[in-house]
């Protein structure tokens, strides 16, 4: 059995890791950390786990974490998880990095964006990009995993054919994306305030969202140069999943079964990717609570432009279940292991 | 593996079996029956379910289907499974009715409830109603297997523990229920339309729901004598679950714990009920997409009465969930085979 | 012109009152109070009113407000309006206070329900419950007045004709009472969470809620005598709106179409209660964002019960609607002034 | 008064219509025309209108109600409203019509986009495309006004200050907008069934919506040359509100001041559109239940871009409010009549 503590398990992402551990059949829990909940059964603060787990909310004594497992998950906000890094690389455990801290090559956009130091910048080079689909080779035996953003994931996921191939104009993509509230995690805000937000509909952080230098990053290097991207994110009011409308210019257009063929030759060996045939866009509900991936690829012929529709659960394959998936490549399993099962529909 | 088919697969409790049973060890799927979706790809009516199963929606042609399963599910409106009980039970194969065609005893209750005359009235004495909390032992074996109703389902188990130890008057059972809109189907209406109920909170059938002499016929085993009860369901603007409040009136008041412990230890082998100590109250969200049922019991000394809070997710416990809870109890599996996991919270 | 100020603007029953008060043809908005928002434009606060008033927020100078103004409303937590009131009636002034520190003829009451000490009991005789249903003649001129909470007025307007008419047995209801999220304010809590209220249906102070003693002394009042109700509230996940269902014993049940008389006939003078007849029952959305009350009456001849149900919008007739119905009944104005609208309704 | 007869009343932006004009003052409603509802009460198939109009759903007389109108209103699918407004007009009456039929100048345009000839053809130069802010003179007094789609109100409102001056390149417009599930209507499909809309976020006709011509022609007459633009269309899980997110690239990129400014001018005189000042948003919420837009302008200067944000109830200014605006302007009355009021928030 795989030994796993998580760091910061409280708020929903860490609720989601303890959802997918407790039935994960290489792991075992050993360790739930918590600032406001500290001494608390872990079932009381998440009544959909009772039974599930009879841990309680520890306060976090790292060295004395990092012995008992052998992987920790970091699920905490960002400029938390650096320090933590450096103790457990050290003692030679691993780790998997929900935050931003390790996600970016180049400290100065890191610093830039986040408005903290690096204090570890010294593991940047170590820290692999954990999303699967463009990176497993380099995510097997990793011992410091930076898990991706919600955004970056399904925007990425949709573009990769397209850069992969070169059929793009890579200075012309538009992301609009829409996020259910959870993303927003368990903190307080007048946006997270169901009176506010239930029956509303608005953007947020209009060109300063900080996943849009990861996006940007990450395709980057699909498409061999820098490139921008204007990237929206917006508040739906459903509690999960994500939506990304993508816009891109190809040099010449395909149609719409080349755009499918096209993606589905790329995805082809990947279980949790699903691309959906012409005439079928993918909805939220479809992913819900999996680690899916939908995604639809529409020529639009009078503008000239390819449109893509990536949809995941910003929870799941935006976070905790790609946590998961990248556990079972860093330990040799098979990297589905805890995680097929179909979604909750309706 | 038991080979099942499902009869009116592409209505929500169908997708919910379908769902469950794609990932049942020891299930095999083999047929899906549909009016309207003949020859389509099930995945193609269900998209959270592209990857889990390949079959096609079929017409029902009921020897044939009969020929290949060990078991079939019915998932009709009432008065369509008569007749496929008797093929089926003639047949030496085994029946699990999702409808309401054999939950009562007394056919004159079932006729002036539901309207419409019970063409194989002389199964109902074979018939077991499907609550194994209550009724486990003649379920092992049964053959023909009546699948409670969701009310009934969430207000039997809120009240079996008062009344079989017979401390409430049953002649003063108040029950008022609230159902997320699943439970209507998916067929079309105003009251499933979402912009006339989303937003909207509102009462529904008064006092001559259907449900009604369900609830009343178990609740009578229970206390060994017939009663009434009042019952008003409600609508809530959520997909999944099912709250019953139940407003009772005991000889003499309980304190909270003595509730407690009462409720602790009538439940305290059950798998799926889960009896939550004071201070919690339960919650749908808790239960959602599980096969749970969350109880609290709370004594109100002002007006003598004890109130008890009952929740499920009206698709799961409150009917495939329990489907496929009896199909296990019925094959000698492990009950709980396929059915253990978490809710999905948030 | 009516000069008001309001203290505490910056709540949702502030934020109603602005609503409703912009558009009152006789009154002029002089001084809007809030802690939080001191010299920030109002509409910046709360967006929808960009256009409709230019007022910043300002801090509480008391006598400075009550100079400025002909009557304050005061929307605070309780406990906070003691003091303004007898500051304001000392002035001259009136005030119509939409906290519970008026709402108790019996001080005893107040402090073992709100726990706090009531620093200005000498003013409870001259404090008119806000009712105008009930207490239309006292409110005229008044100038100190209590308005009702949500819940009471809801289950009040329900019950008002029974008791009246001495039908029912006093001891025998049970409320059970279901609220939009917006009644818990915009403060903070995970009950007022999105990701934790969306998609959830949940009792909440079950037993204990502040709002069964005013329940109570009202309906006392209507019955001549003492009594206790069995009152539960609920979390539906809506923005706003009440139902209220209420179960009652009647010594002999009448039909449909004499309960809907007696209702009628009672409501007949009124212009925001609304009698729905046979066969239609009340919705929340029917009523939102407007000062009505809708109600229907049905008996449930199978358990000699009457069972009454009753909406309202929680933030109107349940909070700021009705206290500018009793601003107007004080100032003597036709009563519906500035009210009269229907709701929004998908 | 102005006599209205309404045609096809019975759909949402017929219900929002007579919730608009029973308490128009200058307006006397005299027939609310219906396939399903003959007979009925209007406030039996819109029960928050009780109280508000006693009129009775009527079989469509065109002769009749035109001799009792001096106006008609048509809210009927697209197709059908055609031969209405040539019995209209020979009548020397007048039509606003909510549908599609009168909105192209090009009848091909029409025919191709619809797939219906157009039988009135010869009045297409008689028809006044209602959007106020760009037509206001062409409106006054006008026989057949073709009252705009929700959408293209809400992108023209967005996009006309920089068209009108030159700002950006035409041929790179983006639209991207979301949609509260009433848009649809109160007809019946899977998207709009609550269990299935709920908790989802879905695109749909991407490239194909028929807005999408109708933006172009507008948006092309703003900009004085041919265009076409992306549009994707989403459905939110909201009953009211439209957001649309605009991409545009200008020659030279003004600072956020500036764009505030061109804006803020551009709109000075309008009495429903509010231009944001920077650091705000448009959320859908402040529109709810109101003829206002909301719109913010936000310079992307990594990526040389300009994102526009508009936000409208598509019931109100998206359909029957703006109806009621070119009602007004019609027959001489202050534009802003019976339309002066916020929203309802939260």
């Amino acid at each position: 059995m795989i030994k796993v503590g998580i760091v910061g398990s409280t708020g929903y992402t860490g609720a989601e890791l303890v959802r997918l551990l407790t039935r994960h059949p290489h792991v075992e829990l050993v360790g739930l950390t918590s600032r406001s909940y500290v001494g608390e059964h872990y079932w009381r603060v998440y009544p959909h786990l009772k039974n599930y787990t009879d841990l309680q909310c520890e306060e976090l004594d790292l060295p004395r974490l990092v012995d008992r497992a052998d992987v920790l998950f970091t699920a905490l906000p960002h400029g938390h998880s650096m320090d933590v890094a450096r103790e457990v690389l050290s003692r030679g455990k691993k780790l998997v990095d929900l935050g931003a801290d390790f996600r970016f090559r180049d400290q100065a956009v890191y610093e830039s964006w986040y408005r903290v130091p690096h204090t570890a910048a010294e593991l940047l080079p170590r820290a692999v990009y954990g999303l699967p689909e463009i990176n497993r080779e380099a995510l097997r035996g990793a011992d410091l995993v930076a898990n991706p953003g919600c955004y970056p994931t399904a925007s990425i996921l949709g573009l990769a054919p397209l850069l992969a191939k070169g059929l793009i104009d890579p200075g012309e993509i538009v992301i609009d994306a829409k996020s259910g509230v959870s993303g927003a995690g368990r903190g307080f805000s007048l946006k997270t305030h169901f009176a506010e937000t239930n029956e509303n509909f608005q953007a947020y952080n209009v060109g300063v969202h900080r996943h849009t230098p990861e996006i940007e990053e990450q395709l980057g290097r699909l498409a061999g140069r820098d490139l921008t991207v204007a990237f929206t994110p917006h508040l739906v009011p459903m509690v999960r999943g994500i939506l990304a409308t993508i816009y891109t210019r190809p040099a010449v257009l395909p149609d719409r079964d080349e755009l499918y063929e096209l993606y589905a030759d790329y995805y082809r060996e990947e279980p949790f990717v699903r691309v959906l045939p012409p005439g079928m866009l993918p909805q939220t509900k479809a992913v819900a609570g999996t680690n899916h991936c939908d995604l639809a690829v529409v020529p639009d012929p009078r503008t000239g432009r390819v449109i893509v529709l990536s949809a995941i659960d910003n929870l799941m394959k935006g976070a905790s279940g790609q946590a998961v998936q990248n556990l079972n490549l860093i330990f040799g399993l098979d990297e589905t292991t805890g995680l097929v099962f179909p979604g909750l529909y309706p």
